[in-house]
């Protein structure tokens, strides 16, 4: 059994990659839990890759770390990449006030997911990209962050009035762990030596 | 004479040291084009700290940088260090719209500056504010940045409506750079080897 630590201190964020790669036989994901610098950045690949240089010095087994953000269009992309410090600071609440009565609404959710194999040096990017757009008022309890505004492509309830289970058919860290996954499948076993 | 880089990119904030300090004797302050990282942080210390940290393996001779922000009471100190990302993304306007017509707008600037002697290890952080409010509409076309919609303590003008020499009477960066100031007029010059 090979193990391949997530760089993560939240336990949500592990348990759901946890269970998107169960079944990747001999591949044990492993919750790691060391601080690297997150840069300010304009996108999360900068933020990813930046992450990725620093842990590699640090760690001797295999690693992923992922970082996401909710991508506003008529506010240029605001929170983006400073998503999780506008939500403890400004909150849904804020990302509505500075929508107004806006009809343009549109709005997407991306993930980066880094790997690094400090044995062959092989670094990878996944990603996954749930398009929507942002409701007019907050609606349903369920998720965390940003889920009460976002309403994704071809659906009318937002991701707050969603069972996780649904909520992750369109959800952009369900389809970046997905990749992952895949990337693994078609990886030979025996080259990922850990 | 001695060399004080000031590592930064920004032109205008080089001109502004490079005022405060000309009077202090055999130092002479030269701008550093060199990146380095600011993470995401909840303060400037931070940001500071990771900076000096990543520079002094990098520089031979003593520098300093700088990093500020603006923070409101009424969103818990948002845009804070983000302060740069948020005005390119949402501006003042997006601050207005967040404030509404609310009452309570208490903003401060704050300005932290950083310098490391590679020489003698040392590290000093020196810090400015400039307390303040928040207008209820943009006002002025001078400086930069939220000048338009920032109000002194004891004004009633934003820092939009005037001329900058005025502006640097009230300015956290005006405050920090004296402090700097200040610590170098008191150092021995002969123990500020470079």
């Amino acid at each position: 059994m090979k193990i391949l630590y997530f760089v993560t201190s939240n336990k949500g964020k592990y348990i759901e990659a946890e269970e998107k790669l169960r079944e990747i036989k001999n591949i044990k994901l492993e919750q790691k839990r060391i601080d690297y610098p997150e840069i300010q950045a304009d996108t999360l690949e900068e933020v990813v890759e930046y992450g990725i240089e620093y842990l590699k010095k640090k760690l001797k087994k295999p690693f992923i770390l992922e970082d996401a953000g909710l991508f506003i269009e008529h506010l240029n992309g605001f929170p983006g990449v400073y998503s999780a410090y506008v939500f403890k600071t400004i909150g849904c609440k804020g990302i509505l006030s500075l929508l107004d009565d806006m009809e343009e609404r549109n709005a997407y959710f991306k993930s980066v997911i880094g790997f690094y194999d400090p044995r062959t040096n092989e670094k990878k990017i996944f990603k996954g990209i749930s398009k929507g757009e942002i409701s007019f008022e907050m609606r349903g309890t369920q998720g965390f962050g940003y889920d009460p505004i976002f309403i994704p492509e071809g659906e009318s309830r937002t991701f707050g009035e969603m069972e996780t289970k649904e909520k992750n058919r369109y959800s952009h860290r369900g389809k970046s762990f997905e990749k992952l996954a895949s990337f693994f499948k078609k990886l030979k076993i025996e080259n990922f030596k850990v």
